[in-house]
């Protein structure tokens, strides 16, 4: 690695009290220490460094505050039974992370930089790695536009910056299948829109919806596409999958659906259990009409933060599709248990997805 | 105004040097105060206030840096020949803003205690309004989600606040006709989606294709709608407005354009004069047509920023539409030098659009 791409390590001088594990929560509590590295026009990203947990000191004319220019990640580490830390397929983050920024007009970043960064940064931090049941430590990798200016154009200043929050379960009923209100008058994304990519604004227009859906008591809400109104998306903050008459179906990627981690490695190992999956477009008349045909198995999400989430109700219109009787099913089952169980080191990993945050990752003092 | 609501001023102790008035640009310099208040859900909005300009510090959990749940508004205040300050309609943003607020799910803000407050702003730095030709002092309200969170929901805290930029012509090339690009990959809104609203994710999302339009030497872009890219919707940072056979024509406001200030004001003294406007969908094939049947007499944008901006050719495809040879037309012309005249104060005000910043309004130190 380069000179200028060794990353600086300054320890607080105080460590925060840990939080009870029984209480977490999803995102409210935030480690000792983060990363971070600037991008400087000409001079490209420099100064990566480990620094204390500390309040971002920003000029309120700074573009992220007026213009949206930002992308981010989500990525886990766990506790392993025998005190072993391990990350859940963190390249894909990184890879996805410099996708997302081509969308956004940011710069890149160094993908081994910033793995070799949120290992060290893990290591640092290890004892907040929780050990509970459902537990796990929550890694936010996040780039800011900085320049401070007002105008609409790429900025020539960023930040990128790695935060990271120790984690109970993202759904409060745990396990439990969720209620899905179906979406039919804002709209997430449309292809030419920036769907696919995790930035800002995708999920700040998504907020309404989800406050018509907790009005009616729903967990979430299911995107539709944004031309016609008829074919499935995602939902939430969660990839989508059906199980009709034995056969695996989700969305196909089409530009404006989330690329998601979890729902590539449902995909995969959907497929090495010998199981039919396939990618193509969904319409809610299908999935309606698979459901009054008694065809409709099962529903779950997917996604980083619950991982494998059933669902036992669609409400579409005035139309309630109810799932599996509302309960969880053998196939959501089964791949909660095996991923969460490789994400743990609980269960054999056949393709190589957890990545072990090493001892001698820490920096010496 | 009730107590909680008195604005508290603290005066900067130190002033800093003004920037020429000939190279001011846009955006790059900001006045010596701006103005905040907090928001904490179960208080409503609270400590009004304005201060000497300094940096934000947040917590690098905020969720403005992670969701993008923000808006904004753009206004300008305008030094007339005999000294006074006036603003250019601006319940009109605050009335906006609050629109921009209940799509975007953040609590509404007092529109008159928002006017106030800038009133008061603007009279602690009147020295920094300019007078040269063609400059103004631009003023930018915006509120972001402050509450350190890492999860999708509206966030329970916000800060609103307003600073103000001295600022030339926005565009280098002064009222000479530019050049625009019609966009048929990217997509900047859809129906359902935020595009009515000013909102940060609107602006990222047009990054790329203002890449693209700058690589090709074009100014901006012309935005068509998101379904089936066959209407027009918007240029970059502007509305857009033809003159087809003596009779003008804007795109309807249908959700997904944003509702203007300026198109609104042209709109009124469009009609004022005894011209035909109409406002309904426009199709770049009949603007196309027009263009080549002779029809097409004028083209320009407007927006805060540039007030109005003469079109001199749009580049659809591989056909390049070069309208009124690529110089102003009269309407264009007559337009600018009305509202911006009414703006500085040197032409009658029908509409009562100017506001003036009363010297009273000076707090007492």
């Amino acid at each position: 690695m380069a000179e200028e791409h060794t990353i600086q390590v300054e320890l607080a001088s105080e460590r925060k009290p840990k939080p009870n594990e029984d209480g977490l929560g999803f995102g409210r509590h935030f480690t000792d220490h983060m990363f971070i590295m600037d991008y400087t026009e000409g001079k490209g990203w420099h100064d990566p460094r480990i620094v204390p947990y500390q309040p971002l000191s920003l000029d309120p004319s700074c573009m992220i505050f007026h213009y949206g220019q930002s992308v981010f990640e989500g990525l886990k580490a766990y506790r392993t039974e025998d005190d072993r830390i391990l990350l859940f397929r963190p390249t894909q983050n990184f890879q996805r992370l410099n996708r997302s920024n081509d969308r956004m007009c940011i710069p890149a970043v160094d993908e081994d930089l910033a793995l070799e960064a949120l290992k060290q940064l893990v290591a640092v931090d290890k004892e907040w790695v929780p050990s509970a049941e459902g537990t796990s430590l929550y890694i936010r990798p996040f780039i800011i536009s900085t320049e401070p200016f007002l105008g609409v154009a790429p900025a020539h200043n960023y930040k990128f910056i790695i935060i990271m929050s120790p984690v109970g379960s993202y759904y409060a009923e745990g396990i439990k299948p969720v209620k899905i209100l179906v979406e039919n008058k804002f709209v997430r994304a449309v292809a030419g829109g920036t769907g696919e990519a995790k930035t800002g604004g995708n999920y700040a227009s998504s907020l309404k919806a989800q406050e018509v859906a907790d009005e009616k008591k729903y967990s979430q809400v299911l995107w539709l596409d944004g031309v016609e109104k008829k074919y499935i998306e995602e939902v939430g903050s969660m990839n989508v999958f059906f199980k009709i008459n034995g056969e695996i179906v989700t969305p196909a990627l089409n530009g404006s659906i989330l690329d998601g981690i979890t729902r590539k490695s449902t995909i995969e190992m959907l497929k090495h259990w010998g199981m039919k999956v396939t990618e193509r477009r969904v319409s809610m008349e299908e999935i309606y009409e698979a459901s009054q045909s008694g065809q409709l198995e099962e529903s779950f999400g997917t996604g980083t933060a619950a991982v494998i989430s059933p669902i036992g109700e669609f409400l579409w219109e005035d139309r309630k599709i109810v799932v599996n009787n509302g309960e969880i099913g053998s196939t959501a089952k089964k791949l909660y248990d095996t991923i969460t169980g490789i994400q743990r080191g609980a269960e054999p990993d056949p393709f190589n997805w957890v990545v072990e945050v090493e001892e001698q990752s820490v920096p010496v003092k």
